[in-house]
């Protein structure tokens, strides 16, 4: 994903992020300060976190005045930081550092919260061969941002959207006649650079699947042992991803099974917020 | 907030999570399943939860197929409904069906996350003259739909934005010259339909605040005891309210001050998703 | 209304003027001028009046062409300028400045006009408390310049839209069941920053308005001398806004009432273009 | 301008206003009324007009509420109407109804404004071949309902932007080394489709203007004597068209000329608006 | 690519089409016809061809005017069709149907060009096993819909962006350090569904791909004898790819090669026209 | 057509054309490359082409990345070069370099395959009055820049709309009851600054349309000596313009009819591209 901080995806959200919060202007700071007043502003960390986003920073701030004077990150993507860390650092007019604190915050608190999330999975199944990837369970608008946020956190990215990806899906089975004949249907139609995933949620649809072509499978909704004999199975003859129920307490006898991948929705839809502040005081 | 359902920002929100997901098209099930496939699909509760966001099923699936034949909603708004609960129902072509399937499921489990939190909460204070309220700590672009979410969950919106409420934050007093200063300069600015609320965090503080004439108080980071304290102390002059450190397990602490709002970032920033899931199957 | 230039509405709204104007480009001076001939324009009062708007010059030459020096505004916001005086200096490429004179010509027009008409009824009402107040009956995508006209030109800002203001009118109290049910469930119902203005055409309205606790009254159409006998009996109790039927003939005699605020729509509805040209000539 | 209702500009401002208008909501009405509650409503004319614009009434309904039943416009485009005539008729939910109250008053009060003022120029000209017509001094984004409102009116119309047709003015003139250099250069690059019409202010202006081979020509800032020798001196070579310093006081005397077209910048840019008001009812 | 009609990307393509072709509106059929004449009209094939694109045809007139009844298309997608075939069908007011005459009229007669030309390629290597396939060199803004036409003529698509597949050219090997590094990267940190495909121009460049693993190979400017050679060597251990100066006169030549898939640029970027135009006639 | 290289269209178009094909990012370059590598690139044709749209190539590369210097063109609009001519010269990271090729290129090697279309086309009837037109048989999206094109190649545009020409066609005087009575009611309602031009199929119909007062006549699906006797019969008492049918083959021979001009829909709808490539290579 290169390049993200000039998406326009990124952009038209941060947009979108200061319309909703803005809406006709700040009318606190708009009539409590003078209209050039000058400050230094910090963000903070106020709690240990996984850092991300922070090239967000001057793409809020320069939208409201491309004067002020965004530092580079002080951090880098991906660091991990302690209670108090300085993230980021701005300089310049006061009312629009403190029109664009909240976005700026909203966004960052989301980000670091999916990368610290990400990074205790990865950290809890050290030494095996698992990798944590992410899933389309993002919160609607803001997916790029956590799938960054999630490889900031160590973890790998499956795929974007409905289009960039084929995943056979149990009830794309049930459907559409069986595996043998959805696999072939879209192994022709499909464009062919796409591998060709293939849900499953017993042995009998690995043998399926595996007869059919699957290039990939997902193995979803099995107990750590249940996944280990599947995975077992399989044998390395195509890779083998799980999903379903789990968690930071169960991950590591998830990854015990020997499984390539392991994929947690909530990496991206119940990460907690970050706590963190920004501290600004008038220059002379 | 009337017809919320209308409200061109989240027609835009519901347009741009399905461009974010589908992208260039669902290439999995426009290769797996004929193209006229009919279908019914439920929508189900998959744990105990505050039902918030329903009325976007049809907005989700009509920009996809408007053939497609939605259910009114099964539940109310701000229902509490158990494992298994069915809440939308959806009959049509499956294709759009299954196309809309994540986006529309992303967007319910987190209003209702926002809404099962929101209750949580205001459980915890029944008894008092407590409301819960939040704040602009929002996920960006998702603002209306979490406000909307809270409401459903039992609490009371805070302002919407930067410009349709004031609050003169500690840091406005610091860099303005001081609470009589600013208060002064926003009465005198700011258009004559807002109330101005000020930020204390001393009782030294709620006094200038009152003194410069202040219509209301937030009352930032303060123990149970400390915020039992300055609300005796205001004694009912205006209406004040808690911010900050505020969690499940205290809130009733905080409740029990006599303070007439209680503010909570949490509930929009870090509400776990409920879980939901789609059990769809062809029609003959 | 902080940094108005940079807002998004404000911007949108010179793009679309110019796209209004320009079509698919200025055919006529695209061929008279060569593409590199430069020159030095100026723009001038043609009549005295009231300045606004004039941030808006960089914003519609620049978008033509970042190239084009637009030298500070020469009068500040809100100055009386004399026939001749001179408001806005641009130099560089001649192709652009005349391809952008007509549209920033017709937004400062506009804008100096609203300014003048208020500043001509603030004069008439200087001695007395009332404020000059404007209304929602703007032109359609210019609410935001002209509510900063009006803010130039002397007059106080009502709300900027339904959502940040609530004005219970008669038309709500007689379909909602009278002032009392009516007013009650707005303060249980809308978000708290905001406070409840009241319209009422009679004593008897006065009276049940107070009772249901108002924070603010708006006297329609009142004939001066009616006016008066209302605001003495509130008697300060709330502040009191008139509006209806008020001219520059009357606007004395209405202020005369002892009333806070006066509001009158033809600020923004109906006040007369100023006139503006532009001077241009060849640089060598 | 044919089905100027579905033009997009036109669709697009009525989106504008209603953003501009509603915010996040008619906080007022959202509490005040229940929301099912049906009602009937028109608006009439407060002061005799000529009508213009009442097919944008389910513009704005119809976006705020699909369900809403506007009737067919109760008077034709360019009707002469007197005081209290009812103009369009809706019935629905209040809510809505309301909710769009305030946007489309503004849009018809300014668009029977304008035609209203037109009409009394057409009035004046009666009797003369003199056409009234519209110019570029428009309110930045109603132009096409302005040049609309100018037609319904009586008047015609000119050039819709720079690009749909050519003027040759005397800065064009000057800053492109002379009338017989800048028509000759403009008739070879410009569009074919296109006359060329050329600014005059004198008699040795004219002449090289026709000498020049103008399709059409354009007498600026003239006294009506002026105006009258040097029509006669044209001769009805070529259209021509007057402007500046012409008010409703001395049209006629402009008329007289036997000059083809005057051209009126007042029409759109300072026309007052024209009294209007909703009056609704619940419906049992 | 499921529901291509309803993909907002062709939908934002149809209403920039009318948008460029309208601009203010049709001054000629306005003026010329009046408002409410009906008729019927037939869009005919003037030359032997292959159709696509024909559910654009309610998306255009619908946009225009709603209460137009266009008929389902009167023939397939991908169907060959003589010169004179109707092939659309519209009744309604004659005046939209004209104005949207051009841009459906521009929009057909590229889709059948492409799918036409497609067809000629696929028929030219019948008997092979190579498919004709799409790149990425479409005309901008056009993508969608010239892939589906290469679909509809026969053709399969290949990526349909830079983030859909993953194809390492010579030049990435160049400036990222020899194949195997390249690869190795691209495997580690691109998302796990995609395929790599790797550009070779010799046997050794072949030799490293499968050495580092590619998943298949794109053999780009050679000669047929070449391919043949290479294809040979491969051996079918991966899918094989040609491209680069192939014409109708030579693909046949190349197809004799084993090649599994020929991918060729004019399909999209050069393709013909075909002649089709619009009978209309009115309705009684 | 002044100042196109900042017309919001193409602006737009631009934007459109990339994420078209970035979609949510390069995932090739992104991982093969690293993020910082520095490079120099050059456009160069690969076949003697007539050069047209060089000025799109900032407009492309600045968008993905402001840092990237991109020299002045390197050839003028309308430059005939040779094979292997070099055009566009770009240094900076070769990231955002070789993101935007593709998308470059696409608009490039249409524009100049216009442009050395229109060229041949203008080549070919040289040294009579004629001038090469183009028409509105432009691909959807792409007019202004074929427009441009056209007329770097030495040909002249036609109206660019519906909106700035008029042009009665057979189809407007059959529905509408005649040439005469047509082109009254045209005259009548359309903008005074556009000519009528009248198109005829017969002598009696450029008759009619002659005593209608057309100013202008085209003359649709003429074999060369009808053209000629045609052209003839109208002798000069307006322009004439012919279509329908015209190739490379055949135009000079109705170039030999005398008439002003030739319209070709080719020009646009069917210019084959021109084959262009990007060289780069890594800077130390």
């Amino acid at each position: 994903m290169p390049d993200l901080a000039r998406h326009p995806v990124v952009r038209r959200l941060v947009a979108t992020a200061l319309e909703e919060d803005l809406g006709r202007g700040d009318v606190t700071t708009g009539a409590a300060l003078p209209a050039d007043l000058q400050a230094t502003a910090t963000i903070e960390a106020q709690e240990p976190c996984v850092v991300a986003g922070l090239f967000l920073a001057p793409l809020v701030w320069g939208r409201l005045d491309p004067a002020l004077v965004v530092e580079p990150p002080l951090r880098d993507e991906g660091a991990e930081v302690p209670r108090g860390a300085a993230l980021v650092r701005v300089r310049g007019r006061a009312a629009p550092i403190l029109a664009g604190e909240r976005v700026l915050l909203n966004l960052l608190q989301h980000c670091c919260g999916v990368a610290t999330l990400t990074r205790r999975f990865v950290r809890a199944v050290e030494g095996t061969r698992a990798a944590i990837v992410d899933t389309r369970k993002t919160l609607p608008g803001l997916r790029l941002l956590e799938k960054h946020a999630v490889h900031a956190g160590g973890g790998v990215n499956h795929r974007f959207g409905l289009d960039d990806g084929i995943l056979v899906k149990t009830t794309h089975v049930a459907l559409g006649g069986g595996t043998a004949a959805v696999v072939a249907r879209v192994r022709a139609r499909a464009p062919t650079a796409l591998r060709v995933q293939v849900e499953c949620r017993s042995r009998s649809e690995v043998e399926a699947a595996l007869a059919a072509g699957a290039d990939a499978l997902l193995l979803d909704n099995q107990s750590p042992d249940e996944a280990h004999a599947l995975v077992a199975f399989v044998g390395g003859r195509v890779p083998v991803e799980l999903s379903g129920g789990i968690t930071l307490a169960n991950v590591a006898a998830y990854a015990a099974s020997g499984a390539d991948r392991i994929s947690i929705g909530a990496l991206t839809h119940s990460a907690p917020a970050v706590a963190l502040h920004l501290c600004i005081e008038a220059r002379g």
